[in-house]
């Protein structure tokens, strides 16, 4: 019987995730039942939220169990189809598993059209973080023109296009990343006002007075923690927050105290909000129909950070943690057709 | 020439103000000009936002100059007038000053109908924290039937017009204050569900889960800090939090960390506003008018701490942040027609 390798939580991690935590693990290579198609894997993409599916909490995804295969979106090709709407060698795009195949429910898969482009950003731009850039941006900071916006993470797979589209919208666009390459992207290629290398910058509020002289009217909050901290004071009255992501916090292992600065909100009469991709089942195509216009005609651009092997697919998270990724991080685990 | 006094802000408290931050001193009484009328205080209000303008600090306020008289909301009569608004006897209310006396511009007073209840309440249920209660609730907060709505500070001057007005809409009420005296006037007079003495509690948490078996779906936060700490995590899917006050904030002198629980909003989709009363200039009428009818038929229940004598004005602002004051806490100045 064929086999196939995925990548199981080995174990729940306490701050920092580590190797240890998973364990890469023959099985064999399931078979497709009635109305299921086979899949394998071409990309899988790696992302923040799936931090919190390794804590045993709930949330507003299951916790993933110790001993099972993790789940991920991915790009595949079909190799078996048991349905009408699929037949090998379509590619396709779903919520999967950390595996080099796994089978799916026709009716969970959308077909991806590889002469659209690359097939790798049905993960990225034009993938659930493009739809989170475009409703967290649209729907929930609603920039106007003229407005000053500020992206943390911004060299990220969300916080890229959100700096785009909020430049597409006439808003001055204020990026923080956390390297010289990343600054000189956002700034050189991708349109963005300013950009703070927040590593290499000794007073993160100063650097944020100076890039925003007219305060803040919208923050597309990825990070949370001190950036978060040096943002928050330069909001300006009516200014919208949509929390998307809290990376610097999702290894914390204590978080003692919860919001200490909320006074400024009374000062501002700001909103914070947070929201989910999720909610924004019913406009995702909405949103997918305007960003593939938008990268075709060049208004948005987009990088990968791809790893090779599906061996290094930890890597590729971890990565996630270090800011190793320009763009969208991405494991690239099999080429098409072969 | 006629004197009064007033009070000025003597020294910029450092945390927690003290008696000698304020000075009472004797002035000239003013003479009112063209289209002005002098008015002798009856009543005083102390509000805890007071404590923000005693601070040199840009916020939506403008701060207090050391030497100058402060600012308050007075209830008074008009002893002399040059406008033809109001004449002599009239009981006016406006914001004017820590003073015994004070001139104001005919246009910045409302006129206060004795017949309609005790003039008091025009600082109270019937003014500024009635109309904050109001508006904060219903534009910010949007209880629905059904819904759990908790509120701190909840015997204080918003925080009971919050809750019974919550409980008009038919939601679950759920407030926190700092005695057993507060706790029972909220569940055995207003009408609150549950009531929760933080001073005596020693597992803030566990007292929400208890009183909130259905988590919170609405928060009116008066007072930020660990109690707002405890309700945080419990915040329902689309849960709405109007930002009204921080109280247990107002006097740290040390903020060092932002927001560090926001990735509950993400979890919760929730959205945290703030807000400011003086916003609601428009519709101040049409609160007043529904929370009149409420007192005048019983479903809105107030109190008010009087402190006798303008020369305790500071004991009564600075009980605020003892939790003093059970619902308004007022300073009576002097009396009508004497």
């Amino acid at each position: 019987m064929a086999e196939t390798r995925q990548w199981q939580l080995a174990s729940r991690p306490v701050g920092e995730p580590t190797y240890d935590d998973f364990e890469l693990v023959a099985v064999d290579r399931p078979e497709p039942g009635p109305n299921e198609v086979l899949v394998k894997t071409l990309y899988q993409s790696v992302d923040p939220y799936m931090r919190g599916r390794m804590r045993d909490a709930e949330s507003y995804a299951e916790p993933w169990d110790v001993g099972d295969p993790m789940q991920a979106s991915v790009v595949g090709e079909v190799l078996e189809s048991n349905s009408a709407e699929y037949q090998e060698g379509d590619v396709v795009t779903g919520d999967l598993l950390w595996a080099e195949h796994a089978v799916a429910d026709a009716g969970d898969l959308q077909e991806v059209n590889p002469d659209h482009g690359p097939i790798s950003t049905a993960l990225g731009v034009l993938g659930m973080p493009g739809v989170t850039a475009y409703w967290g941006l649209n729907d929930v900071c609603e920039p106007k023109p003229g407005d000053t916006v500020v992206v943390s993470a911004a060299a990220g797979a969300v916080g890229s296009v959100v700096g785009q589209l909020a430049n597409l919208s006439g808003a001055r666009v204020v990026g923080t990343a956390g390297s010289e390459a990343k600054v000189d992207w956002l700034t050189d290629d991708l349109g963005f006002d300013a950009a703070i290398n927040y590593k290499e910058t000794d007073d993160l509020s100063a650097a944020i007075d100076e890039a925003c002289p007219d305060g803040v009217d919208c923050y597309f909050d990825n990070v949370g923690g001190p950036i978060t901290d040096a943002v928050w004071p330069r909001l300006n009255v009516d200014a919208r927050v949509a929390v998307c992501g809290q990376i610097a916090l999702y290894n914390a292992t204590d978080v003692p105290t919860g919001p200490r600065k909320l006074a400024k909100l009374i000062e501002s009469r700001a909103t914070v909000e947070g929201f989910l991709v999720s909610d924004y089942q019913q406009r995702w195509g909405q949103a997918l129909e305007r960003l593939s216009t938008f990268v075709r005609n060049g208004d948005v651009q987009y990088r990968e950070n791809v790893v090779e092997g599906f061996e290094n697919a930890p890597d590729a998270f971890l990565g996630l943690f270090e800011g190793e990724n320009i763009g969208k991080q991405l494991v690239n685990v099999a080429e098409r057709g072969e």
